[in-house]
Protein backbone atom coordinates (compact mmCIF):
# COMPACT_ATOMS: atom_id res chain seq x y z
CA UNK A 1 0.00 0.00 0.00
CA UNK A 2 1.73 3.52 -1.10
CA UNK A 3 0.83 6.45 1.19
CA UNK A 4 -0.46 9.30 -1.09
CA UNK A 5 0.55 12.96 -1.11
CA UNK A 6 -1.20 15.25 0.45
CA UNK A 7 -3.57 17.55 -1.84
CA UNK A 8 -1.90 21.13 -2.71
CA UNK A 9 -4.28 23.09 -1.37
CA UNK A 10 -4.52 21.80 2.59
CA UNK A 11 -1.97 24.93 3.83
CA UNK A 12 0.86 22.63 5.54
CA UNK A 13 4.59 22.92 5.54
CA UNK A 14 6.52 21.02 3.58
CA UNK A 15 7.83 19.22 6.00
CA UNK A 16 5.53 16.84 7.43
CA UNK A 17 4.62 15.47 4.12
CA UNK A 18 8.20 14.39 3.09
CA UNK A 19 8.33 12.98 6.99
CA UNK A 20 5.34 11.10 5.95
CA UNK A 21 6.71 9.91 2.46
CA UNK A 22 10.01 9.48 4.24
CA UNK A 23 8.53 7.37 7.07
CA UNK A 24 6.83 4.82 4.84
CA UNK A 25 10.09 4.29 3.34
CA UNK A 26 11.81 3.79 6.44
CA UNK A 27 8.96 1.54 7.32
CA UNK A 28 9.30 -0.03 4.03
CA UNK A 29 13.06 -0.66 4.46
CA UNK A 30 12.38 -2.33 7.72
CA UNK A 31 10.16 -4.65 6.45
CA UNK A 32 12.26 -5.58 3.92
CA UNK A 33 15.32 -6.14 6.55
CA UNK A 34 13.17 -7.53 9.49
CA UNK A 35 12.24 -10.37 5.56
CA UNK A 36 16.07 -10.71 5.10
CA UNK A 37 17.13 -11.30 8.82
CA UNK A 38 13.91 -14.16 8.91
CA UNK A 39 15.18 -15.81 5.75
CA UNK A 40 18.83 -15.76 6.94
CA UNK A 41 17.57 -17.18 10.03
CA UNK A 42 15.52 -19.96 8.31
CA UNK A 43 18.55 -20.84 6.62
CA UNK A 44 20.68 -21.18 10.09
CA UNK A 45 17.86 -23.16 11.91
CA UNK A 46 17.35 -25.79 9.58
CA UNK A 47 20.98 -26.51 10.06
CA UNK A 48 21.64 -26.06 13.56
CA UNK A 49 17.74 -26.28 14.93
CA UNK A 50 15.41 -23.42 16.09
CA UNK A 51 17.11 -24.00 19.70
CA UNK A 52 21.01 -22.94 18.40
CA UNK A 53 19.62 -19.04 16.74
CA UNK A 54 20.19 -16.14 18.39
CA UNK A 55 20.70 -12.34 18.05
CA UNK A 56 23.93 -12.42 18.21
CA UNK A 57 24.89 -15.57 15.60
CA UNK A 58 22.19 -13.69 13.18
CA UNK A 59 23.72 -10.36 13.46
CA UNK A 60 27.20 -11.81 12.52
CA UNK A 61 25.74 -13.76 9.74
CA UNK A 62 23.76 -10.22 8.47
CA UNK A 63 26.80 -8.15 9.39
CA UNK A 64 24.23 -6.02 11.15
CA UNK A 65 24.54 -4.97 15.37
CA UNK A 66 23.04 -7.06 17.73
CA UNK A 67 21.08 -3.99 18.84
CA UNK A 68 19.99 -3.83 15.01
CA UNK A 69 18.51 -7.39 14.80
CA UNK A 70 17.22 -7.36 18.18
CA UNK A 71 15.23 -3.67 17.41
CA UNK A 72 13.18 -5.99 14.37
CA UNK A 73 12.10 -8.91 16.86
CA UNK A 74 12.06 -7.83 20.59
CA UNK A 75 13.10 -11.31 21.69
CA UNK A 76 14.88 -14.82 20.67
CA UNK A 77 11.46 -16.29 21.05
CA UNK A 78 9.96 -14.09 18.60
CA UNK A 79 12.75 -14.30 16.00
CA UNK A 80 12.15 -17.88 16.12
CA UNK A 81 8.25 -17.87 16.05
CA UNK A 82 9.09 -15.80 12.93
CA UNK A 83 11.17 -18.42 11.46
CA UNK A 84 8.11 -21.10 12.07
CA UNK A 85 6.17 -18.93 10.00
CA UNK A 86 8.56 -18.19 7.69
CA UNK A 87 9.17 -21.88 7.20
CA UNK A 88 4.81 -22.75 7.47
CA UNK A 89 4.35 -20.14 4.51
CA UNK A 90 7.09 -22.05 2.50
CA UNK A 91 5.58 -25.21 2.96
CA UNK A 92 2.45 -23.52 2.32
CA UNK A 93 3.73 -23.13 -1.26
CA UNK A 94 5.64 -25.85 -2.16
CA UNK A 95 3.46 -28.48 -0.63
CA UNK A 96 -0.14 -27.35 -0.13
CA UNK A 97 -1.22 -24.54 -2.85
CA UNK A 98 -0.05 -26.78 -5.73
CA UNK A 99 -2.00 -29.90 -4.97
CA UNK A 100 -5.10 -27.75 -4.58
CA UNK A 101 -5.20 -27.00 -8.21
CA UNK A 102 -5.70 -30.85 -8.81
CA UNK A 103 -8.96 -32.10 -8.49
CA UNK A 104 -10.15 -32.84 -5.25
CA UNK A 105 -10.23 -36.68 -4.47
CA UNK A 106 -7.11 -38.94 -4.98
CA UNK A 107 -5.66 -36.65 -7.68
CA UNK A 108 -5.48 -33.83 -5.10
CA UNK A 109 -3.92 -36.50 -2.07
CA UNK A 110 -1.37 -37.86 -4.79
CA UNK A 111 -0.21 -34.27 -5.51
CA UNK A 112 0.23 -33.41 -2.10
CA UNK A 113 2.26 -36.46 -0.64
CA UNK A 114 4.43 -35.91 -3.92
CA UNK A 115 5.49 -32.10 -3.16
CA UNK A 116 5.47 -33.17 0.86
CA UNK A 117 8.01 -36.06 -0.62
CA UNK A 118 9.90 -33.85 -2.71
CA UNK A 119 10.53 -30.75 -0.14
CA UNK A 120 10.97 -34.21 2.14
CA UNK A 121 14.00 -35.66 -0.31
CA UNK A 122 15.38 -31.48 -0.40
CA UNK A 123 15.90 -31.35 3.31
CA UNK A 124 17.35 -34.65 3.33
CA UNK A 125 20.57 -32.59 2.71
CA UNK A 126 19.50 -29.54 4.70
CA UNK A 127 16.99 -30.48 7.54
CA UNK A 128 13.63 -30.32 8.66
CA UNK A 129 12.81 -27.78 11.22
CA UNK A 130 8.92 -29.16 11.75
CA UNK A 131 11.43 -32.59 12.36
CA UNK A 132 14.25 -31.47 14.21
CA UNK A 133 11.89 -28.57 16.17
CA UNK A 134 9.87 -31.55 17.53
CA UNK A 135 12.95 -33.32 19.03
CA UNK A 136 14.03 -29.70 20.70
CA UNK A 137 10.84 -28.10 21.62
CA UNK A 138 9.26 -31.91 22.74
CA UNK A 139 9.56 -30.93 26.39
CA UNK A 140 9.46 -27.19 26.21
CA UNK A 141 6.10 -25.82 26.86
CA UNK A 142 5.37 -22.21 25.37
CA UNK A 143 4.88 -19.97 22.30
CA UNK A 144 7.86 -21.65 20.30
CA UNK A 145 6.63 -25.03 20.72
CA UNK A 146 3.08 -24.10 20.71
CA UNK A 147 3.53 -22.31 16.57
CA UNK A 148 5.41 -25.30 15.49
CA UNK A 149 2.94 -28.03 16.99
CA UNK A 150 -0.14 -25.60 15.25
CA UNK A 151 1.66 -25.31 12.05
CA UNK A 152 2.40 -28.94 11.46
CA UNK A 153 -1.69 -29.55 13.24
CA UNK A 154 -2.82 -27.27 9.96
CA UNK A 155 -0.84 -29.44 7.81
CA UNK A 156 -1.97 -33.19 9.07
CA UNK A 157 -5.23 -31.26 8.95
CA UNK A 158 -5.22 -30.17 5.31
CA UNK A 159 -3.81 -33.80 4.47
CA UNK A 160 -7.12 -35.32 6.54
CA UNK A 161 -9.19 -33.26 4.75
CA UNK A 162 -7.85 -34.55 1.48
CA UNK A 163 -8.55 -37.84 2.26
CA UNK A 164 -11.70 -37.27 3.19
CA UNK A 165 -12.55 -35.88 0.23
CA UNK A 166 -11.10 -39.21 -1.60
CA UNK A 167 -13.56 -40.80 0.32
CA UNK A 168 -16.45 -38.79 -0.42
CA UNK A 169 -14.97 -38.90 -3.72
CA UNK A 170 -15.56 -42.93 -3.63
CA UNK A 171 -11.64 -43.04 -4.57
CA UNK A 172 -10.84 -44.31 -0.85
CA UNK A 173 -13.57 -47.11 1.49
CA UNK A 174 -16.13 -45.59 2.54
CA UNK A 175 -15.08 -47.00 6.40
CA UNK A 176 -11.52 -45.51 6.26
CA UNK A 177 -10.83 -43.08 9.32
CA UNK A 178 -9.02 -40.31 7.81
CA UNK A 179 -6.74 -40.15 11.03
CA UNK A 180 -5.35 -43.76 10.64
CA UNK A 181 -4.30 -42.91 6.99
CA UNK A 182 -3.01 -39.49 7.90
CA UNK A 183 -0.90 -40.97 10.57
CA UNK A 184 0.97 -43.41 8.06
CA UNK A 185 1.56 -40.92 5.58
CA UNK A 186 3.25 -39.33 8.45
CA UNK A 187 5.19 -42.54 9.37
CA UNK A 188 6.87 -42.86 5.24
CA UNK A 189 7.93 -39.09 5.42
CA UNK A 190 9.44 -39.58 8.69
CA UNK A 191 10.95 -42.82 8.11
CA UNK A 192 12.17 -41.41 4.77
CA UNK A 193 13.83 -38.25 6.72
CA UNK A 194 15.50 -40.56 9.26
CA UNK A 195 17.13 -43.25 6.78
CA UNK A 196 18.14 -41.26 4.26
CA UNK A 197 19.63 -37.66 6.65
CA UNK A 198 20.93 -39.88 9.67
CA UNK A 199 21.85 -43.42 8.76
CA UNK A 200 22.39 -42.39 5.22
CA UNK A 201 20.39 -45.74 3.46
CA UNK A 202 20.15 -46.13 0.01
CA UNK A 203 16.79 -46.09 -1.64
CA UNK A 204 14.74 -44.64 1.06
CA UNK A 205 13.17 -42.24 -1.45
CA UNK A 206 11.73 -45.28 -3.40
CA UNK A 207 10.35 -47.22 -0.16
CA UNK A 208 8.83 -44.65 0.82
CA UNK A 209 6.80 -44.34 -2.89
CA UNK A 210 6.43 -47.85 -2.81
CA UNK A 211 4.79 -47.40 0.74
CA UNK A 212 2.51 -44.74 -0.06
CA UNK A 213 1.54 -47.05 -3.01
CA UNK A 214 0.73 -50.04 -0.33
CA UNK A 215 -1.57 -47.48 1.64
CA UNK A 216 -3.42 -46.27 -1.25
CA UNK A 217 -4.25 -49.96 -2.20
CA UNK A 218 -4.99 -51.21 1.50
CA UNK A 219 -7.44 -48.22 1.70
CA UNK A 220 -8.50 -47.57 -1.78
CA UNK A 221 -11.87 -48.97 -3.21
CA UNK A 222 -12.14 -51.50 -5.17
CA UNK A 223 -14.08 -49.15 -7.81
CA UNK A 224 -11.09 -46.70 -8.03
CA UNK A 225 -8.77 -49.47 -8.43
CA UNK A 226 -10.29 -49.86 -12.03
CA UNK A 227 -10.12 -46.11 -12.64
CA UNK A 228 -6.97 -44.53 -14.20
CA UNK A 229 -6.73 -42.33 -11.03
CA UNK A 230 -5.44 -44.51 -8.88
CA UNK A 231 -3.33 -46.83 -11.55
CA UNK A 232 -1.32 -43.27 -12.01
CA UNK A 233 2.79 -44.02 -11.43
CA UNK A 234 3.63 -41.89 -8.44
CA UNK A 235 6.75 -39.85 -8.79
CA UNK B 1 37.30 -62.88 37.90
CA UNK B 2 38.89 -62.95 40.88
CA UNK B 3 42.28 -62.26 42.02
CA UNK B 4 43.84 -65.59 43.40
CA UNK B 5 46.17 -64.86 46.37
CA UNK B 6 49.90 -66.21 45.72
CA UNK B 7 50.95 -69.34 46.73
CA UNK B 8 52.20 -69.27 50.38
CA UNK B 9 55.48 -71.12 49.39
CA UNK B 10 56.62 -68.21 47.18
CA UNK B 11 58.76 -65.70 49.31
CA UNK B 12 57.61 -62.59 48.85
CA UNK B 13 56.59 -59.63 51.49
CA UNK B 14 52.98 -59.38 51.87
CA UNK B 15 52.66 -55.79 50.92
CA UNK B 16 52.12 -56.87 47.23
CA UNK B 17 49.58 -58.92 48.18
CA UNK B 18 47.26 -56.51 49.87
CA UNK B 19 48.12 -54.17 46.85
CA UNK B 20 46.85 -56.45 44.64
CA UNK B 21 43.59 -57.16 46.68
CA UNK B 22 42.83 -53.02 47.47
CA UNK B 23 44.08 -52.76 43.65
CA UNK B 24 41.34 -55.29 42.61
CA UNK B 25 38.52 -53.93 45.10
CA UNK B 26 39.44 -50.39 43.54
CA UNK B 27 38.77 -51.13 40.32
CA UNK B 28 35.80 -52.80 41.15
CA UNK B 29 34.45 -49.93 43.06
CA UNK B 30 35.71 -47.77 40.25
CA UNK B 31 33.51 -49.71 37.60
CA UNK B 32 30.38 -49.24 39.67
CA UNK B 33 30.97 -45.93 40.29
CA UNK B 34 31.39 -45.54 36.63
CA UNK B 35 28.46 -47.47 35.77
CA UNK B 36 26.54 -45.42 38.22
CA UNK B 37 27.91 -42.09 35.99
CA UNK B 38 26.50 -43.94 33.18
CA UNK B 39 23.27 -44.71 34.61
CA UNK B 40 22.74 -40.99 35.72
CA UNK B 41 24.21 -39.80 32.21
CA UNK B 42 21.27 -41.58 30.42
CA UNK B 43 18.91 -40.51 32.37
CA UNK B 44 20.07 -36.56 31.62
CA UNK B 45 20.72 -37.67 28.01
CA UNK B 46 16.62 -39.19 27.35
CA UNK B 47 15.50 -35.42 28.63
CA UNK B 48 18.32 -33.12 27.66
CA UNK B 49 19.85 -34.96 24.66
CA UNK B 50 23.18 -36.44 24.35
CA UNK B 51 24.49 -32.78 23.07
CA UNK B 52 23.09 -31.23 26.20
CA UNK B 53 25.67 -33.78 28.74
CA UNK B 54 28.38 -32.04 29.93
CA UNK B 55 30.74 -33.42 32.55
CA UNK B 56 29.89 -30.57 34.72
CA UNK B 57 26.03 -31.34 34.82
CA UNK B 58 26.73 -34.77 35.27
CA UNK B 59 29.31 -33.94 38.22
CA UNK B 60 26.47 -31.68 40.13
CA UNK B 61 23.56 -34.93 39.68
CA UNK B 62 26.51 -37.37 41.36
CA UNK B 63 27.88 -35.02 43.52
CA UNK B 64 31.46 -35.56 42.28
CA UNK B 65 34.05 -33.74 41.48
CA UNK B 66 34.25 -32.38 37.53
CA UNK B 67 37.57 -34.03 37.68
CA UNK B 68 36.48 -37.27 39.56
CA UNK B 69 33.59 -37.90 36.65
CA UNK B 70 36.37 -36.96 34.26
CA UNK B 71 38.88 -40.19 35.22
CA UNK B 72 36.38 -42.49 34.41
CA UNK B 73 35.83 -41.42 30.57
CA UNK B 74 38.80 -38.60 29.75
CA UNK B 75 36.28 -36.74 27.51
CA UNK B 76 32.92 -35.83 27.13
CA UNK B 77 32.84 -37.53 23.67
CA UNK B 78 33.76 -41.02 25.64
CA UNK B 79 30.73 -40.26 27.83
CA UNK B 80 28.34 -39.68 25.22
CA UNK B 81 29.06 -43.24 23.97
CA UNK B 82 29.11 -44.82 26.92
CA UNK B 83 25.85 -43.65 27.24
CA UNK B 84 25.24 -44.60 23.44
CA UNK B 85 26.27 -48.07 24.45
CA UNK B 86 24.17 -49.21 27.31
CA UNK B 87 21.04 -47.27 25.72
CA UNK B 88 21.82 -50.14 23.40
CA UNK B 89 22.76 -52.63 26.02
CA UNK B 90 19.17 -52.08 27.49
CA UNK B 91 16.97 -51.50 24.35
CA UNK B 92 18.28 -55.32 23.56
CA UNK B 93 17.47 -56.18 27.03
CA UNK B 94 14.20 -55.15 26.72
CA UNK B 95 12.99 -55.15 22.88
CA UNK B 96 15.12 -57.89 21.00
CA UNK B 97 16.22 -60.96 23.94
CA UNK B 98 12.60 -61.51 24.60
CA UNK B 99 11.57 -61.97 21.51
CA UNK B 100 14.10 -64.54 20.90
CA UNK B 101 11.94 -66.41 23.42
CA UNK B 102 9.01 -66.74 20.84
CA UNK B 103 9.27 -69.24 17.79
CA UNK B 104 11.04 -67.97 14.45
CA UNK B 105 8.61 -66.64 11.93
CA UNK B 106 5.53 -64.46 12.56
CA UNK B 107 5.29 -64.91 16.44
CA UNK B 108 8.93 -63.46 16.34
CA UNK B 109 8.56 -60.57 14.33
CA UNK B 110 5.32 -59.57 15.91
CA UNK B 111 6.63 -60.12 19.58
CA UNK B 112 10.01 -57.63 18.60
CA UNK B 113 7.31 -55.22 17.48
CA UNK B 114 4.79 -55.45 20.57
CA UNK B 115 8.22 -54.65 22.84
CA UNK B 116 9.25 -51.99 20.66
CA UNK B 117 5.92 -50.40 20.50
CA UNK B 118 5.86 -51.21 25.01
CA UNK B 119 9.30 -49.34 24.98
CA UNK B 120 8.33 -46.35 22.26
CA UNK B 121 5.11 -45.86 24.79
CA UNK B 122 7.36 -45.59 27.68
CA UNK B 123 9.71 -42.89 26.48
CA UNK B 124 6.74 -40.88 25.10
CA UNK B 125 7.29 -38.97 28.46
CA UNK B 126 10.73 -39.12 28.66
CA UNK B 127 12.68 -39.11 25.30
CA UNK B 128 14.07 -41.34 23.24
CA UNK B 129 17.99 -40.86 22.45
CA UNK B 130 17.96 -43.19 19.04
CA UNK B 131 15.35 -40.23 17.95
CA UNK B 132 16.71 -37.00 19.79
CA UNK B 133 20.21 -38.25 19.28
CA UNK B 134 19.63 -38.64 14.86
CA UNK B 135 18.65 -35.19 14.92
CA UNK B 136 21.35 -33.92 16.96
CA UNK B 137 23.69 -35.66 15.48
CA UNK B 138 22.60 -35.77 11.87
CA UNK B 139 25.34 -33.17 10.65
CA UNK B 140 27.84 -33.73 13.23
CA UNK B 141 30.10 -37.00 11.79
CA UNK B 142 32.51 -38.30 14.65
CA UNK B 143 32.28 -41.11 16.59
CA UNK B 144 29.30 -40.41 18.63
CA UNK B 145 27.40 -40.37 15.57
CA UNK B 146 28.86 -43.47 14.38
CA UNK B 147 27.90 -45.14 17.64
CA UNK B 148 24.17 -43.92 17.69
CA UNK B 149 23.67 -45.00 13.58
CA UNK B 150 25.74 -48.01 13.83
CA UNK B 151 23.50 -49.61 17.14
CA UNK B 152 20.28 -48.44 15.29
CA UNK B 153 21.53 -50.19 12.14
CA UNK B 154 22.02 -53.10 14.38
CA UNK B 155 18.40 -53.19 15.52
CA UNK B 156 16.93 -52.60 12.45
CA UNK B 157 19.18 -55.72 10.89
CA UNK B 158 17.77 -57.54 13.30
CA UNK B 159 14.33 -56.64 12.42
CA UNK B 160 15.41 -57.57 8.87
CA UNK B 161 16.51 -61.04 10.00
CA UNK B 162 13.01 -62.14 11.88
CA UNK B 163 11.01 -60.64 8.40
CA UNK B 164 13.54 -62.80 6.63
CA UNK B 165 12.68 -65.68 8.83
CA UNK B 166 9.14 -65.20 8.61
CA UNK B 167 8.91 -65.18 4.84
CA UNK B 168 11.14 -68.39 4.97
CA UNK B 169 8.47 -70.04 7.17
CA UNK B 170 5.93 -69.35 4.83
CA UNK B 171 3.92 -66.90 6.99
CA UNK B 172 5.23 -64.01 4.54
CA UNK B 173 5.00 -63.49 1.08
CA UNK B 174 7.90 -65.09 -0.42
CA UNK B 175 8.35 -62.21 -2.69
CA UNK B 176 9.15 -59.35 -0.01
CA UNK B 177 11.71 -57.41 0.47
CA UNK B 178 12.88 -57.05 4.19
CA UNK B 179 14.30 -54.05 4.09
CA UNK B 180 10.76 -52.36 2.74
CA UNK B 181 8.97 -54.02 5.49
CA UNK B 182 11.26 -52.71 8.40
CA UNK B 183 11.32 -49.29 6.69
CA UNK B 184 7.06 -49.17 7.21
CA UNK B 185 7.10 -50.52 10.75
CA UNK B 186 10.31 -48.14 11.47
CA UNK B 187 7.63 -45.10 10.15
CA UNK B 188 5.23 -46.69 12.79
CA UNK B 189 7.33 -46.43 15.65
CA UNK B 190 8.79 -42.34 14.61
CA UNK B 191 5.17 -41.72 14.05
CA UNK B 192 3.68 -43.01 17.16
CA UNK B 193 7.06 -40.86 19.00
CA UNK B 194 5.90 -37.88 17.22
CA UNK B 195 2.53 -37.73 17.44
CA UNK B 196 2.36 -38.65 21.12
CA UNK B 197 5.55 -36.68 22.51
CA UNK B 198 5.63 -33.53 20.09
CA UNK B 199 1.64 -33.10 18.94
CA UNK B 200 0.07 -34.93 22.01
CA UNK B 201 -2.28 -36.78 19.89
CA UNK B 202 -4.99 -39.04 21.74
CA UNK B 203 -5.01 -42.49 20.03
CA UNK B 204 -1.64 -43.13 18.64
CA UNK B 205 -0.71 -46.52 20.65
CA UNK B 206 -3.87 -47.63 18.89
CA UNK B 207 -3.10 -46.50 15.01
CA UNK B 208 0.64 -47.71 15.59
CA UNK B 209 -0.89 -51.03 16.20
CA UNK B 210 -4.03 -50.46 13.52
CA UNK B 211 -0.98 -49.90 10.84
CA UNK B 212 0.83 -53.00 11.49
CA UNK B 213 -1.85 -55.26 11.31
CA UNK B 214 -2.32 -53.92 8.30
CA UNK B 215 1.33 -54.29 6.96
CA UNK B 216 1.12 -57.87 8.32
CA UNK B 217 -2.06 -58.31 6.42
CA UNK B 218 -0.46 -56.61 3.10
CA UNK B 219 2.80 -59.11 2.83
CA UNK B 220 1.48 -61.67 5.03
CA UNK B 221 0.96 -64.87 2.79
CA UNK B 222 -2.51 -66.31 2.19
CA UNK B 223 -1.86 -69.44 3.95
CA UNK B 224 -0.51 -67.92 6.91
CA UNK B 225 -3.61 -65.34 7.37
CA UNK B 226 -5.84 -69.05 7.77
CA UNK B 227 -3.38 -70.22 10.66
CA UNK B 228 -3.78 -69.20 13.82
CA UNK B 229 -0.28 -67.24 15.00
CA UNK B 230 -1.32 -64.58 12.21
CA UNK B 231 -4.81 -63.75 13.61
CA UNK B 232 -3.31 -63.53 17.19
CA UNK B 233 -4.51 -60.09 18.66
CA UNK B 234 -1.67 -57.53 19.03
CA UNK B 235 -1.13 -56.01 22.20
Amino acid sequence: MSVSPLPAKVARPPAPVASIASTAKSAQKGQQTKAAIVDAALGLATHIGLQGLSIGALAEVMHMSKSGVFAHFGSREELQISVVREYHARFEEEVFFPALRRPRGLPRLQAMFQHWMHRTSVEIDSGCIYISGAVEFDDRPGPVRDALADSVQLWLAAMGRAVVQARDAGHLRPAIDEHQVVFEIHGLILALHYEARFLKTPGSITRANTAFAGILARYGSPAAAAAPAAKKPLV
